[in-house]
């Protein structure tokens, strides 16, 4: 029988592995007998997924930064509360590709708006509920480097310039160092094979 | 030519004649040569339309309170920045059919959020700008209970019931009370020549 049913978060920039991450961790996960639904942001809802559209197409200005954030927070609300409580209330574990550190780490650490501030929003979307962890994929700063020179973004959001990306990677080193607890950096150089067992090494004492 | 630019905004609880009175204030500053830029909420820019339908279609329990508030405040946000202030940076006036106090009356009053909480999404949205002067349009109780028997409402806010609408009322007279510089309240009984007057007096510090 699954352990207590836990919220998970995969979360980090853009190249690092983490859609090859979440199914191999999803995977690794069942084998331990801890059946998952998996969703993902922006969207995993039928309203989140209509936001979704609005955020994801059109040109870069289409959207202020304060605008984008708010749909963010949107989308997260209607997310938490049409998808992942009832999974959880149903003693499933969720896992998430993406979530709240994302919005504190694009919106609020590389837009500028700052993180408080959009931690703020994100407590009028959804109070006081939090994910029980955030892994958070991340390379070192030449590894990034490199990595962000093969990167090709496909989106609005996944086009963004370099600096720009860098400033999301240091945004998730300062959220995992204000909340050590919840928000783990889990090092995504080596084989997938490794990195998957890193992610698990996360959530050891989740899964007793 | 059009004195000092200005912001007005026209609110009211449903069947007060707001739409109508829309159109005759119009028409009376257009005869004291003052051309507006007419808009309306939610909505009024391209990204605030799409929002628009998003909340407008679905049954009551598509959106959350919170998600709802939040995806005015979004239409906010870019109904300003993409609509009203260019024009006023034009030196044009703005004329809107409804703005922030609907969302503080219906979603913060009646909805239960509280006129602070989403007075506080406001300021992350829009910062301090405001409108120049709002105009709320209000029955007298008596006149309001007659009225709320014969509103049919069309869509997923004004189907709502007697009781909510009367919190809105009730929300809209706290509103004026806080601020009475910005927001007046004008005495929606009587013709409609009656009101329009009772309208313009009330932007008549800003017309000199």
């Amino acid at each position: 029988m699954n352990p207590t049913p836990r919220f998970i978060t995969l979360e980090g920039g853009e190249g690092v592995g983490k859609s090859t991450q979440l199914k191999a961790l999803q995977a690794a996960l069942a084998q331990r007998g801890v059946d998952c639904v998996v969703t993902r942001e922006p969207g995993g809802s039928e309203g989140a997924e209509a936001i979704r559209a609005l955020l994801l197409s059109g040109d870069e200005a289409r959207w202020s930064a304060e605008s984008e954030a708010l749909l963010f927070a949107t989308a997260r609300a209607d997310h938490v509360e049409k998808t992942i409580r009832p999974a959880l209330s149903q003693r499933k574990w969720v896992l998430s590709d993406r979530f709240l550190d994302s919005s504190l780490a694009y919106q609020g650490g590389a837009g500028g708006l700052g993180i408080e501030r959009v931690r703020d929003l994100y407590r009028f979307a959804c109070g006081d509920f939090l994910p029980d962890r955030t892994l958070v994929l991340i390379l070192d700063e030449g590894a990034e480097r490199a990595r962000a020179r093969d990167t090709d973004g496909a989106d609005r959001i996944g086009g963004r310039s370099a600096e720009y990306h860098h400033k999301v990677e240091t945004a998730f080193r300062i959220i995992a160092a204000e909340e050590p607890e919840r928000v783990r950096l889990i090092d995504a150089s080596g084989t997938p094979e490794q990195v998957t067992q890193r992610l698990l090494d996360g959530l050891k004492d989740l899964l007793s």
